[in-house]
């Protein structure tokens, strides 16, 4: 396969970075490459905030519950749910903004921040850089608003990390699913238990064989184990309050 | 920049397609670079249902308001949010399975969708094909459950038509937004209606140029004329009765 292939499927997280700035060239492509992704009626319902400021990647690092590589990355890239362009589109209109307070709207901002984080990490890792998603943000909601100015009808959805990997830390890939219980043919398959019972010794044997790392668990327990509490509770009322979502 | 670069920058939705059916090796790429995508806490919460057959097609064609192009592409993909495996994995472990009844887990999974879904793009046309996203599909939620058996924990979020293009039918790349008004220096700025004017006389002369096209409007009306209402009000109720959303 192509080289586009092989960087994508070569894909992991990088959480350990050099300290060598990303090239402006470079950041240029990346966010070229953002703002390509496919999008809702060409909606373009995401922005991107380009963070290179030490105090506020320090900040940031904490309110995300303490992710030390958000500060030691050279640059931090926050994606923002954004339908202020719409409001502004609607007010230039005579219109009334109604989707981006329903689920609809939400899901349409949501899945174009995916696309344009997407095609950023293709675009970086094909570059040498290494990425790492950042969801921790919307544990603090209501500090990261505060702190970057988010006009109402923003949301910060995710963060990436971008920087130049210290080789001797890059992880192993991580497997994945099997592609059995992922990729379903026709029809949905919800006879997938044993792929499941596989996927738990194979990511057991992965953590096992992870430097640095205490998490031996398989899949399954650590998946429920997350899952069985709303881990970011701020997210549905700061959402509400920014003017998105909900009914 | 590299070639991965060129074939992101070079995006354009692709409707028209020949008859030649994909090469089983190049699906297989486009469905491992999907499952490659990073995902939070390595939860998966995406699944694919690869569609070939005719009669499918033709009715989600009908499904999602009339879509000719997914009766005629040679594959449709199917994303779907999914929370079922994390279900099977909360039971394994006698756990209860909340995130996914609640915003948090919604944003995660509709985030993973778009994650999955840009990688399958970036590589099909990294591999000479062309692609085109179907929000379509949640006009007709109950419909595409039924029809496609989804089990609970699992909702439809959009389509890809994949196939190789017709060539003298590609479209001129559609310009975005300025990239002062979506890219935004270590806070967001807000003052940025004069890029909405600018862009709105961009896409009317795009669109004046565009063959076999009606709308002539510019951006801002176009969007604000779609976004006064729900224009798929079936989606929040759906969402819920597969147990995914809200509060």
């Amino acid at each position: 396969m192509n080289n586009t292939i092989k960087s994508i499927t070569n894909h992991r997280s990088i959480r350990s970075f050099t300290n060598q700035m990303i090239e402006e060239d470079k950041l240029s492509a990346i966010l070229e490459s953002a703002q390509a992704a496919p999008s809702s009626i060409n909606g373009q319902q995401m922005s991107i905030i380009v963070i290179k400021d030490q105090t506020t990647k320090d900040k940031i690092a904490k309110l995300a519950g303490g992710q030390p590589w958000i500060s030691s990355t050279p640059i931090f890239l926050l994606f923002l749910a954004d339908y202020y362009r719409a409001k502004l589109a609607a007010d230039k209109n005579d219109e009334e903004l109604v989707i981006s307070n329903n689920m609809e709207g939400t899901l349409v901002s949501s899945i174009d921040v995916g696309l344009a984080m997407g095609n950023s990490i293709v675009a970086a890792e094909s570059l040498g850089l290494g990425t790492v998603c950042i969801g921790g943000i919307r544990m603090s909601p209501d500090e990261i608003i505060e702190l970057l100015e988010l006009p109402k009808y923003v949301y910060p959805m995710a963060g990436l990390c971008i920087g130049y990997p210290v080789e001797e830390n890059i992880p192993d890939k991580k497997p994945r699913l099997p592609k059995e219980a992922v990729v379903h043919q026709e029809k949905y398959n919800s006879n997938i238990n044993s792929y499941i019972d596989d996927y738990d010794k194979t990511i057991s044997e992965y953590m096992k064989n992870r430097p640095n790392t205490q998490n031996i668990h398989d899949w399954s327990s650590s998946i429920s184990s997350t899952y069985n509490k709303v881990y970011f509770p701020k997210v549905s009322r700061t959402l509400k309050e920014q003017g998105l979502k909900c009914e």
